[in-house]
């Protein structure tokens, strides 16, 4: 399958870079070769790691390119290149949710011959358009919440962490690359506002335009807002929301209140979370990296490796050829180690067990002994450094031999 | 597409229910009808939605049935059913994961000519499997950590909670029917075991059983190691994990301590999570219900639309019909609102704020003025009762008329 990438920003060069990396991953999972064969860009790349071309017309007389990757922005000049792709039944990809919120109803006209996949338009490397499409779609939709802007949540998540204010925090996140220079489209909503429509149409069938919805942005947003809020047991949080009661939907981005216990209270930084009410699943949430050359990218290849299954079985487990990887047998296993030990409180005892570990090049990280509540009993706690499963078990079992070992050993592993 | 349902359990009644109650949407979202018309149950079940019978070769020798939904339990019986009708080339549905856990390979080479939806299998209703099969594809997976059985959650989340013993916690969970009268499958560890398998197998294409893999369970963990996670920031969750390096898989399954600021650390309850780091996406997360009739049911349905759609045309936005919702008006969005005004700090001025507010039927529920910093101005905040954004707007409005009023007036809508 040949793959023709149009515009080449960061997206595109790790669209580019999955596509060389992961090819025998994805040769394994969809039993077909997908090559990046050509890309636009308005300025020669160097460094690019495949041909680039500044004149579309180049990429668009070639036969031989099955699948078009929009990745240029802006909407009327995709729209047109999109549109006469389409045309002649060639699939597209695109990450544009500008162009979806304008032009998705004459684009889904166009598409009824052809694949067209925009994963991407949406929380980045979160599927959640193939959640809400497919893996729902048993489901009324009740509510759809979003965290769909990263640099709106990073904003607020840092207004909290440092009791800064809007402003600071802004000149922070520019300066660190989270924000752009002109901010105004992601802070005042109208990214996120693109985004929500895209969801609210696989989720209610809606032909409505950004125009016509609430859309407000997180620069009114004052430190003593966020206090209030803390105060209160509230979370500020830019949402997308999409809700639907007797056939009708209401659709509106904006800062609001979350009690702070909800999972989407707990998304923080530059991260997107979307949490979707069905009326027979209740409530789910879809968390992960909204924004970023490599996340989008993920979503990209995904849409490709589903063009390209599309022609073919699709293997039950997502593999139809062989893979290399095999089991570690469990001795092997690395990680740190909790132990809770009770044993008699005697001289030598804490000599004995660390003489142990050591001889078996166990490092400890911390430990702790309580003052002992039961007759000459004390409990240790112990987490030690990453060490193999197998000292593990040969130490529980040489402690077990000891006699000042009370009731049993507790192991725990530690997943940090 | 005619359906049978082999089983009529909770899950089944579900299933039922859940393709007739919502039998225009599901035609909408596939362009065909999916009618449930037989169910096999030993023995008679009242209120039953469709015929039932008790003899499977009833079932089975019935012409006319698309789709077989295998929600029976068990393992050798199942797999023989259901190898007998792939081998008829007839597409099956099933949520058994100890089934799948044995007998995965067997049954992915009977399946070469048909359809096998098994999306309920793991984690419930959250579309896991899809998810790394399809969302996540472009990515070599490197780790996935689930929280994949409700009721060692519950359990877990109990203790922490109640400060109560694993014996006690059970107890409960077991009253409140969280837990089964032998409750040994889930709290030593084998449900999510089995569950952990199938999703290894997406992953890795891992050949693995159960017996293979490091698997404990949570009934040794004490109120003493509760705390002393406390103590250090940890959390301690049962967890399934599978974590590659150099083509060597790590299989386990236990309970472990995480760092109570991980996203997972924050599933309470008998939740589901499971939180996947790919290569190229990092880490992305999914959560919700894992259990339960309604939750499953959203699953298996979801596999049977899927089956529908293959010989379709798929919708770009997944309607293949028109819909009949519509945008409701801003002026009829209705929740609660945060206001903050700065204010002259002058006598009368929230006698004049709350008989506006009477006057439009908005209701105070929160209100805070802070002992005032700057020269006369306070700043007040108020969270109202739910109320209609209209009234809200024509409040904002005449406050602004108001010479009392200092600054913008900030208003932010309330989410719980």
């Amino acid at each position: 399958m040949k793959v023709a990438i149009l515009g080449y920003g960061t997206v595109a060069s790790a669209v580019v870079k999955t596509l060389i990396d992961n090819q025998e991953l994805i040769k394994a999972r969809c039993d077909e070769e997908i090559i990046p064969v050509i890309a636009l860009a308005r300025t020669p790349k160097e460094n690019a790691l495949i041909p680039v071309v500044n004149d579309i017309e180049l990429i668009l007389n070639r036969n031989d390119i099955d699948v078009f990757v929009e990745l240029m922005g802006g909407i009327e000049f995709p729209f047109e290149i999109i549109s006469k792709i389409l045309k002649r039944k060639k699939a597209v990809v695109t990450a544009n949710k500008a162009l979806l919120a304008y032009h998705r109803y004459e684009l889904e006209k166009l598409a009824k011959n052809s694949a067209f996949g925009y994963e991407a338009s949406v929380a980045g490397g979160i599927p959640i358009i193939k959640i809400l499409k497919e893996g729902l779609s048993a489901n009324n939709i009740l509510c759809i919440k979003g965290i769909l802007n990263g640099t709106s949540n990073y904003i607020l998540s840092k207004m909290v962490e440092d009791g800064a204010n809007f402003k600071e925090v802004l000149q922070k996140a520019q300066d660190l690359g989270y924000a752009e220079a002109d901010p105004t489209f992601d802070i005042e909503g109208f990214d996120a506002a693109h985004k929500l429509l895209i969801l609210a149409n696989i989720a209610y069938g809606l032909r409505v335009k950004p125009e016509e919805i609430l859309i407000e942005g997180i620069s009114k947003v004052k430190q003593e807002d966020i206090c209030f809020a803390k105060d209160f047991d509230y979370v500020i949080k830019h949402l997308g929301i999409a809700r639907s009661k007797n056939e009708k939907v209401e659709l509106r981005v904006h800062p609001a209140m979350i009690s702070k216990d909800k999972m989407l209270a707990k998304v923080d930084g530059v991260m997107n979370a979307v949490s979707v009410d069905g009326d027979i699943l209740g409530e789910s949430l879809y968390y992960g990296a909204g924004a970023g050359g490599k996340a989008t990218a993920s979503a990209v290849v995904a849409d490709l490796i589903d063009i390209a299954r599309k022609e073919k079985n699709t293997a039950m487990f997502g593999y139809l050829n062989d893979t290399s990887y095999s089991l570690l047998v469990k001795d092997e296993i690395y990680t740190k180690y909790y132990l809770r030990l009770k044993v008699l409180d005697k001289i030598g005892v804490l000599s004995i067990i660390t003489n142990l570990m050591s001889q078996l090049q166990i490092s400890i990280d911390t430990f702790l002994q309580k003052p002992k509540k039961e007759n000459d009993c004390s409990i240790l706690f112990f987490i030690t450094h990453e060490t193999y499963e197998k000292n593990i078990q040969i130490l529980i079992k040489e402690l077990k031999k000891q006699n000042f070992i009370q009731d049993e050993i507790f192991m725990m592993r530690i997943e940090d």
